[in-house]
């Protein structure tokens, strides 16, 4: 989805300018079993996420992304699904859960939907947009759910 | 910490080694420029992520690291510091925020504590683990809480 026409001329999106129940959908990422190995040596070094062998007799039964690695995605996505909000996607807080293990083949997308917004109440030039996202595989099936709370600026404030 | 003595010979913890108020502390992990936009280019790339120059107008007044940077390698500390489940570390669900933006010159270590530990009403052969994480920087700053629930299986049941 591309920025809807009540962003500013930049594209870009205010507090004032988005509304609850607005969605964005992102492009999907493809992941490999080089793409689940490279990140988990580096960043969650257990061998259900970096040893297909070793993995298949692992709580999985086979090789899985890291959650970690899946989040990392679904970050990637979410700034590129067209909510743009002024200064950027600063985020104050996330829950997230996974529903399944992500297998090394899943084309990952990204669906989101505002929940909340909100002014901030200490600091008048900015608001509070709470967001779900909903990552999926190719077979739509749930990899990842999250609920994020991120910053964005206030009109005529600045 | 190494595992305590209550571990099994593998040095592994079941559900039933474990105890509320038990702590781990992990090493450290030095992070860098060159980490904090190779992973942004990848998973974040806004520009107080991925750009020096550009940061210093940004939220932010420089390049920080993307949260999920820091999450990572957060996983990365958790994955060495002692708290060695049977059959790994297998997260269900995670909550976090991020009280202070992180620098790229960060040298970041985690301490984790057991806040529970459940039988699972469904599947008696595994039980529940919730820790919170806390990741500080050199300065004794908090750059990322979390709380996660962990899967653990119990003795005897397999």
């Amino acid at each position: 989805m591309t920025p809807s026409s009540n962003s500013d001329s930049k594209g870009v999106f205010y507090l004032e300018d988005l509304h609850v129940g607005q969605r964005f959908i992102s492009g999907t990422h493809q992941l490999d079993e080089k793409q689940v190995i490279a990140f988990a040596r580096e960043f969650d070094p257990q061998s259900f996420h970096t040893d297909p062998i070793a993995a298949k007799d692992s709580f999985f039964g086979g090789l899985v992304a890291s959650g970690w690695h899946t989040g990392a995605i679904s970050m990637r996505l979410l700034a590129e699904c067209g909510l743009n909000i002024s200064g950027g996607l600063i985020g104050a807080s996330i829950e997230m859960n996974w529903p399944r293990p992500t297998q090394p083949d899943a084309l990952l997308r990204l669906e989101v939907e505002i929940l909340e917004l909100r002014p901030s109440k200490s600091k008048p030039e900015r608001g509070l947009v709470t967001i779900r996202g909903i990552t999926r595989n190719q077979l739509d099936e749930v990899a990842l759910v999250f609920t994020a709370t991120l910053i964005a600026p206030r009109r005529g404030t600045t």
